[in-house]
């Protein structure tokens, strides 16, 4: 058997997200699977640096996989793009060392979320499967000043979205970046791990520091206590890209 | 009534083109014509530079509409945006002169056709329906040296999708411009006016000329010909996008 490493960007609309589920044949874990399987015959299992939410989209997800095979990487990752849905496309394969595990390996996580205001009422056209389209303008620096709160090493449990997580809530976020661009404004969070909708609900409870209905010093309140309740809302899954894995 | 520009951005792919059609509401005049009739209380015409086919795109569709109303520029284009569904945006509306009519004062347009291709398979995850995925890598340098036959004052009725047109079809192709990045290759296009299908028909025969299956002297011979039999192919729509009309 090989190792292989992929690189693997998806538009995760139709899906969902990540993690294959019995019986249903909608996750990209599940398709990547499912076409290794029929490329050499036996049963397969990727493992994907994480998971994704349903309707969350990855420019860079990594994942291993230990296939036995004589194809070289061009023939492994031509086969998979051809029998792949056009939504879901491997950008690299290449075999790696026996002991890379993709889950275990990684050492950190680039998130982006993007947001769109215009008081023109102008959409994204284009990328408005990609995009949160707010109906109210966020005062930007006021995010900014919220997001300060939330960088280091804290207890994450207010913004996990998982409320049976029994493991250890803590996690560090080293760096969030708002870079607002015309219309839009995106956030850039880098962190050694994520929890389940962690992204999406810093996302929601920056947004509301951003409309004024929370202040930055509320951040430090929020963390301290370890209630989902207390955070923002969930921001919807289409606004959200892992955009790469660090090992 | 006063005459009001617009600048509208549209992905193309659920439409039946830009062009009204009775009974079918999927067009983009049709819906903003219903949007502004909805908005006015009373019938409405939007004039746009021009047609676009099913499922061609535009960033910069202009038309000027007259409308009997008290309501802002930045109103009209509000509530045009509230009620115009997702994949259609109008990024401008300006108050303009009376004897301005869009199509008539349009001196020139540019259009832009999206190829794509990688030997891996790798696709275009998140512009696939913005882009012509290739099954083989066409020389773009022949290309090239086949669009420089092809620009010029020339009767281009041999790229004409429409067999049965009556008035002219001489026009000005003054800039073919086709630029590689990474596995994208983009066609700009820019005259004075475009037949029907005219761009896709003619990224269609300038890929026989980069697939070797025609030389670029060819181009010449295929004008003369004034024949749509020896063109190439119609390239399918979801590769071409208005990008600009001048004035």
């Amino acid at each position: 058997m090989r190792n292989f490493k992929m690189t693997i960007a998806y538009d995760g609309t139709r899906y969902f997200g990540w993690e294959h589920q019995p019986g249903n044949d909608m996750t990209i874990q599940g398709k990547l699977e499912a076409v290794l399987s029929q490329m050499t015959g036996a049963p397969v299992t990727v493992i994907g640096a994480g998971r994704t939410d349903a309707g969350v989209h990855a420019r860079a997800m990594t994942a291993n996989v230990l296939l036995d095979t004589d194809l070289s990487e061009l023939q492994i990752q031509q086969y998979l793009n051809r029998y792949l849905p056009d939504d879901i496309s491997v950008n690299e394969v290449r075999q790696c060392a026996d002991r890379f595990h993709a889950r275990f390996k990684a050492i950190g996580k680039t998130y982006r979320y993007t947001l769109w205001y215009a008081e023109s009422g102008e959409k994204p056209v284009f990328e408005r499967k990609y995009t949160w389209v707010l109906r109210e303008k966020p005062d930007v620096d006021r995010m900014r000043e919220a997001a300060e709160h939330l960088v280091g090493e804290h207890d994450f449990k207010s913004f996990c979205g998982n409320s049976h997580m029994k493991k250890s809530t803590v996690r560090v976020v080293d760096n969030i970046q708002i870079v607002e661009s015309g219309n839009t404004i995106r956030l850039y969070f880098h962190g050694s791990g994520f929890l389940q909708n962690m992204v999406r609900i810093l996302t929601g409870t920056l947004l509301e520091a951003g409309y004024g209905r929370l202040t930055p010093e509320d951040m430090d309140r929020i963390l301290e206590a370890r209630d989902r309740k207390q955070a923002g809302p969930t921001a919807p899954p289409q606004g959200l890209c892992l955009m790469k894995v660090d090992y």
